[in-house]
């Protein structure tokens, strides 16, 4: 009997290529590096960068990639996701198996809005492009915002921080790395109109940690696709630490009160000097 | 009414505690260094450590921490886990679900070597511990693995590969830092033992990247389950980057042969000198 | 100090309420039945209809729940959602994982018609409502999917099958149970007006198993989401009973090429009689 | 070039079988039956046993199946698998989604009672065909594990219910269709010898639900993978039935507090007269 084909819609199979990574024996080579040539000379996020565009990161963005990365590692106990992962590792789950299920976690109201900033972004450009000025383009943007009741626009603003300390950092670091272009020009623009903006009068929406990995992203050239899949690998380590610290920490089984915690690691310590 | 006990075993809430993170408004402290301190200062891989040891590495161990994160990056097309991340992108699901799924395409065949590589080597130094040299040592697993049949032991031998790029240039790495301590030298002479066992002549089977990673994590310190997490984290780029080649260049709902494709990306090319 | 907020905008907790299920010692209540005396006296189909509605079906309600359930009960070898759950399985993960990576393979091509055409269905009850009949308002629905090229209409036609024989099963034991109502009078008449267009002479777009769910659904009066969320609870024995035959079948971390397998069950048998 | 081989160990892709679906041109065969003759002659739960185990259940069989899968379509609100797939559903991911997330929420300390009954009953068991009586095998089984301090032994007790009401019904159920062979004898002479042990004295270790499937499963001759197969089946639709109700009742990104709801379903109802 000939192989049936699928009845659910799946075309017969054929030769498909991948331009990601070469298997020969005893030579590997990914995006056309040798893999064992890459270990030592490029770290975890120029590697990430490589694989995901193709070349290898200039030093500016690959220091700018690694701040993204870091700034996204850990969210606390607290959100959606985290439970997630610390339900599937309280019944003794796999690390794996949990961390799986916090990616789960992340549905269009967790962890969407890089996305939907970039898309406003990119709208803005877009005006910009017709002859606007960055600061018309802006403008135009919020009183659109403003009237459809769209506030905050995604990026913008923090229920819990009211400067988020992340979003300061990565503006900064793109700034003194000459990264701040079209994108960060446009977000910083989009913050004043705010901030001025008569309907808004003492509401203060600054540009948050996923305004400013959006600008980032776009100033360095970024499709949005690869910056939400920038997102999703950032946050692992963080879902699988607290699987790890839920299985070495607690007794299994048990009823998890997101809202009855403390933090009782150290308090503030700086970072040596060395690393600056 | 009072809210009911779980009926299958959870136990009454209660506070609990984390020392992970620690969230206050414009503040966030990731194991008591601010988060936006780290950014720029610490690359993603020690970040990696901090959250998940408690303490930033030394910058040799930082360089190891990368190599064994890079080494990992991408299984190419034809593992289970691609190609599990694969058919789930190609129905249209997200790159998240995508890369969920690719998760749990690792079972108990797939990417449990370096654990059981780990669990031989504790099992050796714990017979060094007891008198013997590590040669005697090795030579003694060596012989208990023969005897049983277990060939080839975890973490050496490749299907592929006669030797593994990857496993020598991370034990090099690792050389050059001074950091081929008990477990790095007890693999080396298990290696020895192995090529000198009588049974086995003709037979290569040297370190392959599973055993170079389990000695590794072993002589910078780093306990069995987070090694294991590490190996999770590391795999997550390559799955993310599979589901996003399948969803750019494939059409939907494609029937996925992993044996007909081929490598279409560049070849061979050199990482450039300033990265030495 | 306080439990922090959440910084990625969870609210604080409160006290929430469910209607699913009372767990008092010795006492549990399924949307108020006794769970003990629900079993033995409905069907699991029943069941699930009570647990996702709030109320038991009548008889004929629930034979038809059970015919849904059935039809979706196995989709071969070669979807992407079998294939997903088979590649975890062949690398020794466990069932229920394996079924979880099953799931994460239903995308936005593959499992979305039945709720594509329930949209259709209601937009063309909406046309009736507004007074036309319902010939007439399939042969408006007809032309606007043929002028915007959107063919075939989400619940017609099947690439493998020239006649679905389940949507044929389905349709007339609705009509035996005289639950052919609005939604199935449409359905046909969309059927009708497909086979009777000028521009599709010679084209023949029956409806399908995701078109007679969609109407079959709509008389039965279940909501969208309901509907959608049977299609998930059916699709569950197929891909573990995949993932089973998988690991009992086959060889550990096997490449699956799904275009290169064959079937090997039992040929054609007769229901037995005393089932009629 | 040739596609290379996996370096992960995959085999080369080689003809296959399955013995679960036929597909063809109009024609579906599950274990050899038409699908669509299925469809209206058996229901959910008889249709589940023909495709795990390759027959159609004997009515009486069917009925088993039908109330072991009722008995577990839902655990409530608090368990951990309920609460990730809730924690899931409230960040606006899907349902498959959330219910893929519950489902990695069932690890070896949730839902594995099942299996590790069935084993205590088949070392039993394999004690009574040395010779012993089944009183006598299960004393000798119960001195075992008081003397490992292994209580409460699984499927016995439960810390919420004094008596599973739950188990009693299914194991009247069995009794009642006849179905009460070796394995539910050994339960309840296991259930007796728990209940005389002098160290117990004031204990009640009678059979919960997890050791009624156990013993229901063997004595229908369902083996231990197959009946945990069954376990996760049963749990969609409870998983699937909070997923729902989350996103129609509670605002989106709570925090979910496990310890502090109520049910608001109704209160005590009786199974219609017609169903009995």
């Amino acid at each position: 009997m000939a192989p049936p084909k699928s009845p659910t819609g799946a075309t017969a199979a054929r030769r498909w290529s991948t331009a990601l990574t070469l298997i020969e024996p005893n030579r590997i080579l990914v995006r056309g590096f040798r893999l064992d040539e890459l270990m030592g000379r490029v770290n975890f996020a120029e590697a990430i960068y490589l694989l995901l565009t193709g070349e290898l990161p200039s030093p500016s963005v690959g220091r700018l990639m690694d701040a993204m990365l870091v700034s996204f590692i850990d969210h606390g106990a607290t959100p959606p996701s985290t439970l997630a992962a610390r339900n599937a590792a309280t019944t003794g789950a796999s690390i794996r198996g949990s961390v799986a299920a916090g990616i789960l976690g992340f549905g269009r109201y967790h962890g969407g809005d890089v996305l939907a900033c970039r898309a406003l972004l990119d709208d803005g450009l877009e005006l910009a492009r017709q002859g606007r000025s960055v600061a018309a383009a802006a403008a135009e943007l919020v009183d659109r915002i403003v009237e459809q009741g769209e506030l905050p626009p995604p990026g913008f603003g923090h229920r819990f921080h009211s400067v988020d300390p992340r979003a300061t950092r990565l503006m900064q670091l793109a700034h003194e790395l000459e990264f701040d272009q079209e994108y960060s020009q446009l977000i910083r623009a989009i913050e004043h109109a705010l901030s001025c903006h008569a309907s808004l009068k003492g509401r203060s929406l600054p540009v948050n940690i996923d305004g400013a990995i959006a600008a980032v992203c776009g100033d360095i050239g970024l499709p949005s696709e690869v910056a939400d899949t920038l997102l999703i690998i950032s946050r692992i380590p963080g879902l699988a630490a607290h699987a790890l610290e839920e299985q070495r920490r607690e007794k299994p089984m048990r009823a998890i009160d997101p809202t009855s915690y403390v933090y009782d690691g150290p308090s503030d310590r700086r970072v040596p000097e060395r690393r600056k």
